[in-house]
């Protein structure tokens, strides 16, 4: 019998428990022994949970017990969450999680203390919720040399794009539409702004490059700014707007990696990626290009994925490889300034003014367009730099990167 | 350094030569020791290979080379490749394939064989080519109870389809393109007749329901029959007509497996795979729906998934646990009889009839239609033989299951 403790039963952590009771025999079967909880550390009160468990207060209670040989953290953050990992590992204690912003700012010294004891730490459902990408990623695609990965990587802001784009909605109408459904929280600037991109970004990044690629080095910008005059011109160019977050081998080595709002074509599959769902689209010298859709949040699908850690761990006593990278410097990560791309403009000035200065653009219509508004496409590649030079003079409504 | 030998230096074959070759940095650092090609086995004369490794006749001289510890398959067949792979086992040799076909046919007595002699037996490239989907199946959604697998597992059909739709080519003209490209062979009916797409789901179904599912039991209907008529008729419901290779968990336990084209709608993600990419949907009750997309085929990607098996093993020293399944018999697969859904008909009577007889309707249109023929969608779900018994006495020109 594998005893695992679970730290945290809010959403995910109570999600995990249910995944473990409700599949049980099949869980059973394919581990080759049950996979049961003994505790749930919670700081709030509950009678009992319906699948298992005895609530605990006290993180020591299950740090002492040598019977726990896996720990589910499910608390979110870097402040306990940090300490209780750091703690669990040194205890010798594999830990399975799902939280982005631990790995994606601790990481690199929670894999070395791991590896150091011997033990596993496992985060499959940090990125994409549920959908496999940690493990394809860094096991079946291992063959590669990654050179590209780009995704749709928090669900919020893709289901208020999708409201604005397919409704009519506006950013406003939409954020709040995404609240009352639960795709939203209360407070949620990390999705709009897009800090949750930027932790999913750099852990894919840290994996598919090798080294670590510090968040407070990835240029990020949510999608605040996006209107619905952008999502129209957007249409009547055959793309959708998608916020995306990429990491991009430059030919030096270096890794360019950002969150921004992008023009897809609609043929990209990527651009088919509505609502909630998210998609990792990764580009190998070998496997070509791949992708890998599906819930990229919610209690089931982030269970799924944890528990799956929790099996990989049981079935493999343990035994399944570190999984670590190296250090980085601020040297390794490159912003954008040097990413050349074509762009979408949106400027107050006429089509003229705007393409006497751009050079070559494919000019946008939308109906009920503000009057002296003018946007395009540009037919040349250029940096963002190069481009705001040109508009030196004009007022920029907006400037989207358009995906290649 | 860990010693490989490939057998067969045709397209996969040496793929899996020269991505050993080429990504021969990335690969030593990521397994922790190189991993060098010592023999390519193949009938024909090859002066030498530039990706390294010596050509041999005579499999026996691999056979007994204890340096050897993995074999690669890329025969293909399953009868010499079927002998040398229990030979490879036997010897206690690790063995990596790409063969779908003896996978398909004697996956489980080849599983079984190198369970128990301690060696594994894996065949990510067996199915999707590059695209992962093996190992995330039975690892990263080993929580969920699987509910349906669905895929596009054949390029050359897809290939095909794709040009139906979206060129008007005959089905005649679009296979003479696809052969042109290289992406249909001279002997296409393996392809077009659905068995390779049949041989794909039948190892996708063993892992993901536990149990042995013969191919030779799975009804297996290619694209054969598809007219542009129907591709109209389907573009007018929103639709498109897609080759699906479909696994269905029952209530009752079983599992309803078979190879049919359908009609998907467009906003289902399958809709969007065009050309010879493959994708494969697969539902969970924990996950959801979750999506694997890539080439299913092609020199460079099946290669990716060949070495990422090698490089599995090689970096567990084979400590990786077996995978294998249960046997099945024949009341485990049911056929098509009572999976129940919508269909698209297309009948030469009138629409009136074709109503009255059948019941409520979506009728479709299409410019250019021929005189006195009738087509659309049933509103009701119901079994094939149910719409057949109710079409009694009326010409039916196609009859086409609609994706649920």
């Amino acid at each position: 019998m594998v005893k695992v403790a679970i730290l945290g039963y809010g959403t995910v952590g109570s999600g995990v428990a249910q995944v473990l009771f409700e599949n049980k025999d099949a869980i059973t079967h394919s581990v080759g022994e049950e996979v049961s909880v003994k505790y749930i550390l919670d700081v709030r009160d509950f009678d009992h949970s319906p699948y298992g468990g005895t609530f605990v207060k006290d993180f020591s209670v299950i740090e002492e017990d040598d019977e726990v040989s896996i720990v589910v953290e499910t608390i979110g953050g870097a402040t306990v969450a940090h300490n209780f990992t750091q703690r669990a590992l040194r205890a010798r204690k594999h830990v399975v999680t799902s939280n982005k912003e631990l790995v994606a700012c601790h990481g690199l010294e929670l894999t070395r203390l791991a590896q150091e004891k011997g033990v596993c730490y496992l985060f499959e459902a940090s990125v994409g919720g549920g959908i496999p990408i940690i493990r394809p990623l860094t096991v079946c695609l291992a063959a590669n040399r990654v050179e590209e990965i780009c995704g749709i990587l928090n669900g919020t802001t893709n289901y208020i794009l999708t409201r604005m784009i397919g409704a009519g909605l506006s950013f406003e109408a939409a954020l709040k539409e995404a609240q009352e459904n639960g795709y939203a929280e209360r407070d949620p600037s990390a999705d709009i702004l897009g800090y949750d991109a930027c932790r999913k970004i750099c852990i894919l990044a840290d994996l598919a490059f090798g080294k670590n690629v510090d968040p407070q080095l990835v240029p990020t910008e949510g999608i605040t700014g996006i209107t619905l005059a952008d999502v129209d011109y957007a249409d009547g160019a055959g793309k959708k707007i998608k916020l995306l977050g990429r990491a991009v081998r430059q030919e030096d080595g270096r890794v360019c990696a950002y969150v921004a709002p992008h023009l897809v074509d609609a043929s990209h599959p990527i651009a088919g990626v509505d609502d909630v769902f998210n998609a990792v689209f990764v580009r190998g010298n070998a496997v070509g290009d791949v992708m890998f859709y599906g819930r990229g949040a919610g209690k089931l699908p982030t269970a799924s994925a944890v528990v799956a850690d929790v099996m990989d761990i049981a079935r493999s006593k343990g035994l399944r490889g570190a999984m670590t990278w190296e250090q980085g410097d601020a040297a390794l990560v490159c912003g954008t300034d040097e990413l050349a791309s074509r762009f979408y403009v949106r400027v107050q000035a006429s089509a003229d003014t705007l393409r006497s200065q751009v050079g070559e653009m494919k000019l946008l219509a939308r109906s009920g367009a503000t009057p002296g508004e003018a946007a395009g496409i540009t037919e040349q590649v250029m940096t963002e730099g190069q481009l705001r030079a040109k508009l030196s003079g004009i007022a920029v409504l907006s400037l989207i990167r358009v995906l290649n």
